[in-house]
C-alpha cells in the first residue's frame, strides 16, 4: 500500500447512536489517534436503536457506492459484552467490521463474503475494553489499524460464515408478485423488496395494479413528476426496487403504512 | 491545478434528505469513488422536505464563508426526473450545482452568476441514472470531476439565466420599514429581510418601535445580553439582518411566530 | 511544525446549534478559508440550547479520545456579546477555545489547565465581528490559525483560571454512596457521577442495592446481556461511571428519570 493510498484511507461509520451522540465522537477520536489522516465518513447514526434489520438495509444500499478498500464499521449491537462475535468480512472489495448479529447480512446477500475473520486478537484493541462499548474499544482501533495497512489475517482466525437475518421473500406467480415494504425513507416513500429484475416483463401500463394494504394505484411510472401532486403512485426507485409514493407528500404518514406492509403487483 | 490544490478540493452538500439519510451517504460514496481525497462538508441536510426557499436561504447565508473554488452541491429537488434543468453556476468565485428551480437564486441575488451552464453532457454522469435521484447520479459525479480539474464548459452549453424565486420585498417610507420574517433559526430567533443597510439612519434608541404581528419591542440593541432574560428584543444578527429574539428563550415557539410574519420598524 | 503535521490538523466542534444548523456550516467555511486542509470533526451539535453543563460533560467525556494537539472549539454561549471572556486553554496536551462560562470546567477537573489565555488579540479574528456569533467570527478563525502554527501566546494575555461550574458531589459513608444522574444518553441510559474508583471495595454481588428515586435493583453487573431484556440493572458503563439501564429499553423514558435524580448505592 503506497503512502498516498494510506493517507486517503476512508473509514465509514454506521450506528444506532443517534445524531450528535458523543459515542460517535469518541469512536472518531480513537480512529484519529491511531491514524490522524483517516477520512471518516458518517453513513448514518440514525438507525433506530437496536434495529439490526434497518442497519443491515442501510449498509446494503449504501456501502457499494464507496470505493474499493473502504473500511466500513457498523455498530448496532444489542448483544455487546455477551457471547456474540465481532467479525471482519471482506465483501465486494471492501472491508467490514461489525458484531456478528445479522448486521452484515444485507451486504452479504449482494456480495457474498470473500473472507470472514473472527476478531479476537486483542493486541490491536484499546488496552482497556469496556464491556458495553466495543465500537470504541475494539472496532474503531481495528479499523484504524487496517487503514494503516494491518492485514485482516492478523485480527483472528478465519471463520465459516456470517449470521443471516431472515429476509422477507417475494412470491412470484403468473401475473402476480407479492412482496412487502422493507424500508420507509426520510420522505415517507415506501420502499419494497420487489426489484426491477422481478418486474421485467410486467407491462408498464395502466393494466398493472399495485396494492399496498387497502391502497391501490395503476401503472408503474418513471418518476414522481409523471403524476400530479398528491397522487399515490408506483415507480422503480433509486435503489432499483419498486417504491410507492404520494407525489410531494409523505406516503407513510398519510397512509399509515409501515415496514412489513404487504405489497402486491398484479396484471 | 497543482496536486496540493486538488487534494484539498472542498465539496459541500446541502439537501432536504434529513440528518442521517442514507441518500447523503450514497452521494458521498459516489464523490469519493471518483476523487478519494475530496474534502466533503455537510452544510445542512435539515432543509425541510422540498422547501426550495429555505434551501436557497441556507445557501445564501452560508456558502460565501467558504474559500474560493469551493464546489457546492444543493439538492432540494421536487421536480427530479421531470423537465427542470440541472445547472452549474459560477458565483462569487465558487461553483454551484443544483436543480434550476430557484434553489440558487438566493446566492445569485448577492453574487450575480458569472457563468451558467446547463448540465447535459451525460458522459460525466453515472452510467445509469435513476429518474428519482439526480443528486447521486448526476450532481455528485459532476462535482467530483470538477474537483479533479474538469472544466465547467465540458458539462454542457452555456445558458441564459437561473430561475428566480419571488423574494418578499421590503417597503421603506419615511420613518417606517416594512419587511417580514424569512427564517427561524434553531434557537427560535426570528430573522427578517430587513438589512443593516436599510436600518442606516434609524435612531438606535427607545423611540424606535419594532412590531411583529401583535408583539412589540422598543429599541434595536447590539446583543442578547443588553436585555434581561425573557425579554422580547430586536438586534441586528450575525447575518446582517434585523432579528427578533426572546433572551435565553425560543421566540418562535413562545410567540407562535413563523416565516412570513410581517415585521414593521417605525420611529 | 512540519508540512505533514499541518495537513492533518484536527479541529473539533461542539455546539448547541442543532444538527444541520447553518451556523455550524458557516464556522466550517471560516476555518477552511484560513486552513483548507484542516480536518474538521463534529463532536456534537446536539447539546441542548444554552445548556452549559451538558456541553461541559460532552467535552469531558469525549475530547480525551482525540490525539494530542487536537484543537477543540466549544460554543454554548448564552452570554455572547456580553462581558464573558473567550479563553484558550491547554489541557491534556490539547487545545481548547470556548467562552469562559464553565463550558471547559468538566475537562479541567480531569486535566488541570497547563495554560489559560484570554483571547483578546483581534488581529486574528474576522475583520468584522458580530456581537451575537463569536463562534464564527472569533473562535473559528483563532482555531484555524492555531492549526497553521500560530502560537497560543499570540492570542492574548495569560489569565489565572477558568470559571468553574458547581458540580454535584458524591457522598461516601461506610456501606453507602450517594450520587446523582448527571447525563442521559441517546439510548436512555442513566449515567451517574459515581465512578468505578468510588465503587472499589463494593461487593459486586446481590447484596449491593442500587436505588434511583423509587426504582431499585440488586447487584452491579458487567454488561447488559448479564440480565434478561426489560430488566432494570446497574453496571459500570463505558465512561467508567455507574450507569442504570433497562436492558434493550430506554430507562429514562420508561421510568421518567432525568438528570439530577439521586442515586444511592448501599450494601
Amino acid at each position: 500500500m503506497s503512502k498516498s493510498t494510506k493517507s486517503s484511507a476512508i473509514i465509514t461509520l454506521t450506528t444506532d447512536f443517534g445524531s450528535g451522540s458523543r459515542y460517535v465522537a469518541a469512536m472518531k477520536g480513537v480512529i484519529l489517534s491511531i491514524n490522524p489522516v483517516a477520512q471518516i465518513v458518517d453513513v448514518s447514526h440514525s438507525v433506530p436503536h437496536q434495529d439490526i434489520r434497518t442497519g443491515a438495509i442501510a449498509l446494503a444500499e449504501t456501502t457499494h457506492w464507496f470505493p474499493a478498500e473502504t473500511i466500513h464499521i457498523a455498530v448496532v449491537d444489542p448483544g455487546v459484552g455477551g457471547n456474540r462475535r465481532i467479525i471482519y468480512a471482506r465483501m465486494g472489495s471492501q472491508h467490514f467490521i461489525a458484531p456478528d448479529n445479522g448486521l452484515l447480512s444485507g451486504v452479504a446477500r449482494i456480495s457474498p463474503p470473500e473472507k470472514v475473520i473472527c476478531v479476537t486478537e486483542s493486541s490491536h484493541w484499546m488496552n482497556e475494553v469496556s464491556p458495553t462499548f466495543h465500537g470504541r474499544d475494539i472496532m474503531a482501533p481495528v479499523a484504524a489499524r487496517l487503514s494503516l495497512g494491518l492485514s485482516p489475517e492478523e485480527l483472528g482466525e478465519t471463520c465459516e460464515q456470517l449470521i443471516e437475518l431472515d429476509w422477507p421473500t417475494v412470491q412470484q406467480v403468473p401475473n402476480r408478485i407479492d412482496g412487502q415494504v422493507i424500508e420507509v425513507d426520510s420522505f415517507g416513500n415506501l420502499i419494497t423488496n420487489i426489484t426491477r429484475e422481478m418486474l421485467h416483463g410486467v407491462p408498464a401500463s395502466d393494466i398493472v395494479l399495485v396494492r399496498c394494504e387497502e391502497h391501490e394505484t395503476q401503472g408503474i411510472f418513471a418518476t414522481y413528476s409523471d403524476q400530479p401532486p398528491m397522487t399515490f403512485m408506483a415507480h422503480v426507485g433509486s435503489t432499483g426496487r419498486l417504491e410507492l409514493a404520494i407525489v410531494d407528500e409523505n406516503a407513510s404518514a398519510m397512509l399509515g403504512v409501515r415496514v412489513g406492509a404487504p405489497v402486491c403487483v398484479s396484471w
